[in-house]
């Protein structure tokens, strides 16, 4: 039985794999809005208390089994990555 | 508008968030039943080879904001974090 066991869960994996990678993109599309929206506005793109609401919220749905911890560091890389590309959008801006 | 227009924004990411959130757990899920059929194989459980298919398929499907650099960074940390789960199933395993 293994061997088909085996694929089938790694076919589930790719499939996976490749919806979190459709949303990984999809955040950094909402994070490039949310900083043309901001600068309009002409406010600070790096809201400290922002990220903290979204970690609450993430941590009050998280039920594993991964720990709090990874969950943590892993939105924070995520987080990071928007940050980093809302800077290169205004490096963008102020070349222009 | 902008206010209204910001917090749509900061609905969909949290929105986004959260499945992203779910899409990892239930993406750790599957890394633990996999260990699980690997262990019943007597296969080594840490596979470079697939990790390179699984990383292959990833590139050839994204399509950005982000650049790949990025993305191979995100998903190699979120494969660690599967590792080290089954890692631990393992301890336990033992423990027993």
């Amino acid at each position: 039985m293994s061997n088909k066991e085996l694929d089938g869960l790694r076919n589930q994996l790719d499939d996976v794999n490749l919806q979190l990678l459709h949303l990984i993109n999809q955040r950094a599309e909402l994070v490039q809005e949310i900083g043309r929206v901001k600068e309009k506005q002409g406010v600070n793109r790096y809201d400290p208390v922002r990220e903290r609401t979204m970690l609450d919220l993430i941590e009050a749905n998280h039920q594993g089994p991964l720990d709090l911890g990874s969950i943590k560091h892993i939105f924070k890389e995520i987080f990071k990555l928007g940050l980093e590309l809302q800077k290169d959008d205004q490096k963008k801006t102020l070349l222009v």
